[in-house]
């Protein structure tokens, strides 16, 4: 067994548990127990009941998410099931509060029917302000994010936008180190799983009024099958919605073909697909984010020996690691900090800005943040809260122009 | 307002949550990050995931429980719904964390529906170590805490065995300091609800391979209507099976009719209905553990002008507070410890008698150690585990038995 996993092992066993719960206060009289429970506790309890939100003011509601997983697709080890993933889901725990000072809670539900899931995140939301799914499977995992969007509080799936905040993020410096822009540039996705499909929509994303959203204009969508177009019988219904953000030419090939003349490439595929000869085929200072792990779809060395101009993995001993823990601690933070009730596109794209622009000045070798970067996630969660500000602001002027129409 | 509303308000205010998730380890380098999260994470999930047992070495499931309730019947506010009630299910967590050490997670259920909420625990399941059912309303709370016994983790509504637990260690001492019998007195429980009921059961239990197990044998429940006799009509379930263990003689009559000549009386009802002269008529000596809150059944002070010798209550302004926080953390860092799959009787009564015993020289004015008593948890805790143990001896004994009866 390799090293790090018998480490990881007995650092498991010592532990018992990575996170825990703990007192914010001491309770070591009966003075402070009056007030933390009965029967002092009963007033906060009322004014909750008669308003809601107060709970934010009063409760860990306003700074606590559940990391909810059904470990259907955990890591590279697929499904392994929702006790099998707890180690996951604390490890993750701890990265919200190491990063955005959030408590998250591990939720393992033990079920692989969509809507047994739905209805328990669903029951369990109370206590919550924001969801995190983690782990679970394609496409069940697009349905579940999508019916619970008007649950009150946000729901987020990482493993789609997460990694679709911090591609788009480093595309935007890379395209400002290779002197383009983002809607000149060919972009090739491989992988058509939550991340890419996630990516491609955010890439094309052009429904929004802000000033930073520059959509990438030509992008082709590969799976295994080779690019997705209009002529495939063999698409499921998300592959199908892709049709709506890419391949407008409906170009046929396989990724060989495809990657043909392309600015970018963009791997959430699996290892060691790309050889030497692809890089060559692309455009001039090709960029190149081979992502799958741990083995990326061709490695750095070998693409800068093919002319690559930047190279990014997810790997963290690879300049430009891509790594969504840039994006969902200061993410759920933002959208905590203005009692966001969704992390909407707009939310999405400031996140992606604001870590782009964290890099002064953006490099070949850096043209994103280091992922143990603490400092990031509060000036991601304060261009994210502005977002929700913005937008709702955006509403409202909608909403008294609406009205004075309707007064004319 | 009162003045303990207002500070428990102002408080709240302040903490926005009295409990937090915290790292046990810090995240500061990329080595460490290697080990609690990936790529060295996967080790201990696939261990899980071949022996689930491993989880209790290597995760916080084995010392992590949900604090669940669907705000029901919270303290004596009532129904006050899933997210009002959070503030109560905070205050709970700490005192698991507090006496026992014990991560509690408080899971606010949405839904009065008995099976949405036995459904929705089962999901949740995994990633906890024990279940308490909290301030659910009766009787669903019954049927849930009924159906939720098989499902591998201690399920424990504290409302009533809590209660249960404290009571019975209480009057093993009262019935010491008095020079009496658990099995010669006559105990009268006014109140039928979920803590009577439980009370009324554990009094009663005699189906314990236990040199413990002194039961009560004259027991008489009243319920708002006075006696609960085999010839009234208007039983539910759960006071229908209190007749197996009450009220042989089908005494009728409301309490204070039949509190004449009683050596005990436990209230757990509604304040002031007693009156010195229901005391004057019980037996010489009598114990009264007047426990509605924040309103006792009577008054110490006037039970003791009847001629009361001991007396106890849930306040903790008069001497024996009779406070289930004696019993919860116990329970269930012994029911962890041992892996239990359920609280059973056994265990209970081990945790009655242990409080007991943990006050040394029992008093008519200290029948019940403080609930600020912060080395009781320990002492409890090792009592419940020694008779998991036991109890799993004795399933050893009884299948090695009938293993030899087979082959004779």
């Amino acid at each position: 067994m390799e090293e790090v996993y018998k480490r990881s092992v007995k650092l498991h066993e010592e532990m018992q548990g990575k996170i825990e719960m703990t007192n914010k206060i001491a309770v070591d009289n009966t003075d402070t127990l009056s007030l933390v429970y009965s029967p002092g506790v009963a007033q906060p309890c009322l004014e909750i009941e008669k308003d809601p939100e107060r709970a934010y003011d009063m409760t860990m509601k306003g700074n606590t998410i559940a990391v909810v997983t059904n470990g259907t697709a955990v890591l590279g080890l697929g499904d392994i099931g929702p006790l099998a993933s707890l180690p996951v889901m604390e490890g993750k725990a701890m990265l919200f509060k190491k990063f955005a000072g959030i408590n998250a809670v591990p939720i393992c539900i033990d079920s692989t029917n969509t809507r047994h899931i739905i209805e328990t995140i669903t029951r369990i939301a109370p206590a919550f302000g924001g969801i995190n799914l983690e782990d679970i499977k394609a496409p069940e995992s697009f349905e579940i994010e999508e019916k619970l969007q008007d649950l009150g509080i946000p729901v987020f799936h990482d493993d789609q936008h997460g990694t679709a905040i911090v591609t788009l993020a480093a595309l935007v410096n890379a395209a400002k180190v290779t002197g383009r822009r983002l809607e000149d540039m060919k972009v090739v996705i491989n992988g058509a799983g939550a991340a890419g499909i996630a990516i491609a929509k955010l890439l094309r994303c052009f429904d929004i009024d802000s000033e930073l959203c520059r959509s990438v204009k030509q992008l082709i969508v590969c799976d295994s099958k080779g690019a997705i177009h209009r002529f495939r019988h063999d698409l499921n219904k998300a592959k199908t919605e892709l049709l709506k953000y890419s391949n407008f030419d409906d170009v046929d090939g396989d990724i060989h073909d495809v990657i043909q003349g392309a600015d970018v490439f963009i791997g959430v595929s699996k290892g060691d697909i790309l050889t030497q000869e692809d890089i060559k085929n692309m455009a001039d200072d090709p960029i190149i984010f081979a992502m799958a792990n741990p083995t990326p779809e061709i490695l750095p060395e070998e693409c800068h020996a093919a002319g690559a101009s930047i190279v990014g993995t997810g790997r963290s001993d690879y300049p430009n690691q891509i790594n969504n823990v840039l994006a969902f601690p200061g993410i759920f933070k933002g959208a905590l900090m203005a009692r966001a009730e969704v992390i909407s596109t707009e939310m999405k794209l400031a996140a992606a800005y604001a870590i782009a622009r964290s890099v002064e000045q953006p490099t070949k070798e850096m043209v994103i943040p280091s992922a143990l970067d603490t400092s990031l996630a509060d000036v991601v969660a304060k261009a994210v809260e502005q977002a929700v500000y913005h937008e709702r602001e955006m509403e409202q002027k909608i909403a008294e122009a609406e009205a004075k129409l309707t007064n004319d």
